[in-house]
């Protein structure tokens, strides 16, 4: 059932065999004062400590009358965390509670409401669960002030189910992971062109609840651009949006679905702009003296309409490191730059964009750089699984603002990441990318690594809380594509503001008025 | 103070001849049962039937402590209904009532939010007054189950008050109109590129709390796609919106202030993307043999990424509708594609869009057609003025649909029209054209001409009936970029189902718990 989830203590297949870091990353390592012999890998699953399910019988049947329930092992397990760095510390040191204390899988939309129901009967609270790769905490099973959770895993409702080829629209199960989505649309020619880090385990419906930004998000939209139609099951009722163009008809409630977090309710599926597959796709280096250029570069590539569908900027600090780890050296910044589609289409919008890049001083590295980023582009997680295997704390958080904010809000997170972690004795490498670009502003994606601490939890806890501190008193959003889950909660105010809180309370109160969807996640 | 404001009958300065129909439209009238020398203007300002003023001297005196109060004739009169076809015939009739029992002009966000709270205190119903140009019974001054209602006119809330060329962003307040707007971009060298046929009078404001789409919203985006950041006043409290790029925060709460329609809270600011003001403004036609063909042509650029900033295409009835008032013939079917921007781009652009054109059996017609477009395009309120005067049936209906569904929606809205009219022994003219591409579909935007029957309302009413029926079967939009005010009230149930009815209700009872704002619109 679970055979294209990922592993429970990380990320990859199961069986496979751990990732290992490059013998390149070997000075990084000692840089950070870790050993690189000292390897520390998770426990068994056997070895997860677990609490009993809390269900009793009769709620447990109540439940398995409407929908196979698992409560193994390897099923709670597998849907305890999601896949964030204290997820992965916390399992991987075989600390397995919270877990749910069943696994439900409904094969349909009628379904996930009779579980809903159940569930409202019998006090009990639902996660939806999708990939359960989760950044944020969105998966982690709470049950709030209710007396048993169970995670509503949604891989009973996936797969393409309807194609219109002339209005370009898919209506997807809310289960299909990245994978099957593309192949199934590839055999119509299509494609959905949405790529996150997590796409290999990612699905459509976590995606849409979560607002996700692929990695060429820059030019086919972001996911909640792309929604045309959805359908939301909760408690009090269905949601159910047609397949329109936008328009007029009051506040528009596919935005609410885009972003609901599963706090209001469980997408079933969603009907999403497509694209035909494109003929050509070509990624390429552009080389920049410093960040600060390259982000006028950006900026203007952007504002000039001549974009390209995936743009990246590493600054000087990500810009070494790759190339280290590459075997290289290099100085400056390094751009990505990726177009895709028809074969007359991509060399005119390449030199539209190659044109205003030189402008602002880009020197072409060429095809190089662009295969080396298209090869590694989702090994992101991998690498964080082989630098937990070291003992290192590895974790990215990200945010957006103006382009006018955007220096000093860069400026300001590494700072505060810095000097969150001086005190703990563990000197971070902070590294940073502009990652998508819209008229108004741009996102900036970190990573952090250093020395696990003794107590790593407290360390990263304290070092994430200085660094959406700076955000927030930048004014920046706490989350570009990350979504809110339970990390973030606290902050969603500080965004919204109380009105905007109530608004959102109201909302939930509307469709789950007992409370019982997704405890603890994005209200705070 | 209402200086800028149309005049209460219908379109234009209030001092300014009335618009008159050129003789080429002479055949056209003969054509409805019109004697063309039959005119009826309407009654004059002081023959309007107005009942006084509900409001008592407390009241009154309440609300004159936070903000100006007017309760004379011309203020009333000139609040006393949008620009619809109904509006109209209402009030060139000389029937004022229902009008507002004062018009309050709050001078800022606080002054608005002591309005309310005085709204509230006293239970009298607020109405929400941008530029008045609403067609679907908008800014009716209905006053619900309460006492009285006063319009809350946001006249004092206007001018640019920040930008940021380095992010292309414009904070205006809610009443500025939009050639007020533009005035105070072009001071910068921006421009907000957004052009509805109401942009003489339409306010910010109002086209955030509506929704609206621009002539060129093809190329610039609708207004809710324009939207960073906005302030909405409540009742129950302040939503402050900062401005951001999208973002994962939670369920995007600007798309909630876009379209709540005076009804969630009284938008009293917004921050909305610009751009710099095009150096080049090209329009064109281009003629089709066929509707078919045409649409098939526009989907084909929208779909390529060849659209251009404005692109129309009217059937063959508006085609030559519009031909025989220009005192000329055509066959077939004429599309307007405009560009804007930079002097290189353009004609760029301009060679992207007519090659995909010319594939699908485009006929270039110059810049001539393109000429006659940009000389008339706001005229559209006028000419009806005019038509009214010589007591024809004019009115608008718009929607939108996916590319499938457009040509049964096109034939389905026609032919429910004529349908509904023929009982009245008033076969009317009905012309059609697309207004806005997406890649998902198209808008569709019908007027509709015919001799008035003796009870005009109840004609109209039966027609836009029969039509709002069509489309609902269809299950396309009640509206692209009208909105829903009081006319599609009724219907929105059938768009977003009872849960999202139950959801915006949920909104409303949070920010409006009283129910002071705007009884009697968005929701049914």
């Amino acid at each position: 059932l679970w055979d294209d989830a990922p592993r429970w203590s990380g990320w990859g297949p199961p069986g496979a065999a751990a990732r290992t870091l490059p013998p390149t990353a070997a000075p990084l390592l000692r840089g950070l004062g870790v050993d690189p012999d000292d390897v520390r890998p998770p426990v068994a699953l056997e070895e997860v400590a677990l609490a009993p399910p809390r269900l009793d019988a009769a709620v447990r049947d109540r439940l398995a009358r409407v929908a196979p329930v698992f409560d193994d092992r390897p099923a709670r397990v597998l849907h305890a965390a999601g896949k964030s760095y204290l997820d992965l510390l916390r399992l991987r040191a075989g600390r397995g509670d919270p877990a749910p204390d069943a696994v439900v899988v409904p094969r349909d939309a009628g379904a996930v409401a009779a579980v809903l129901a159940a569930c409202v009967d019998t006090g009990v609270a639902v996660v939806p669960f999708g990939g359960g790769t989760s950044v944020v905490g969105g998966v982690e099973p709470l049950a709030g002030d209710l007396g048993g959770v169970v995670a509503l895993d949604l891989g009973g409702s996936s797969g393409l189910r309807a194609v219109d080829e002339r209005s370009l629209v898919a209506t997807l199960g809310a289960g299909t992971r990245g994978p099957a989505a593309e192949r199934a649309l590839a055999e119509r020619g299509l494609t959905l062109g949405h790529f996150p880090q997590s796409w290999e385990y990612a699905t459509v419906g976590g995606m849409v609840a979560t607002r996700s930004a692929g990695q060429a998000s820059t030019g086919y939209g972001r996911i909640d651009e792309l929604v045309r139609g959805a359908t939301l099951v909760a408690p009090a009722g269905v949601l159910a949006l047609p397949t329109e163009p936008p328009n007029a008809a009051g506040p528009d409630l596919r935005q609410v679905v885009a972003g609901s977090e599963g706090v209001l309710g469980v997408i079933t599926e969603a009907t999403l702009s497509v694209r035909p597959r494109p003929e050509v796709r070509r990624y390429e280096g552009f080389a920049f003296p410093s960040f600060a250029e390259g982000v006028e570069a950006l900026r203007a590539i952007e504002q000039e309409h001549a974009a390209p569908d995936v743009a990246r900027l590493s600054d000087e600090a990500e810009t070494a490191v790759n190339a280290a780890i590459a075997g290289s050296e290099m100085q400056g910044c390094l751009a990505i730059a990726g177009w895709e589609g028809g074969e007359e289409d991509v060399p005119r919008r390449r030199a539209a964009t190659a044109a205003v890049l030189a402008r602002h001083g880009a020197g072409e590295q060429g095809e190089g750089p662009g295969a080396a980023w298209e090869r590694d582009r989702y090994d992101g997680p991998y690498v964080r699984d082989a630098l937990l295997d070291h003992g290192i704390l590895a974790e990215t958080l990200e945010t957006a603002t103006t382009w006018t904010g955007l220096h000093a809000l860069h400026d300001a997170v590494g700072a505060a990441l810095r000097a969150a972690l001086e005190p703990w004795g563990t000197p971070p490498v902070v590294l940073c990318h502009v990652s998508h670009l819209y008229g108004v502003g741009a996102s900036l994606y970190f990573t952090v690594v250093a020395r696990q601490a003794d107590d790593p939890e407290g360390q990263w806890r304290a070092a994430k809380a200085a660094a959406t501190e700076a955000i927030v008193a930048a004014s920046a959003t706490i989350t570009h594509h990350h979504a809110i889950g339970r990390d973030h909660a606290a902050y969603l105010e500080a965004e919204v503001g109380p009105t905007g809180i109530a608004l959102l309370r109201a909302m939930k109160a509307e469709l789950d008025p007992a409370g019982v969807l997704n405890p603890g996640k994005l209200l705070p």
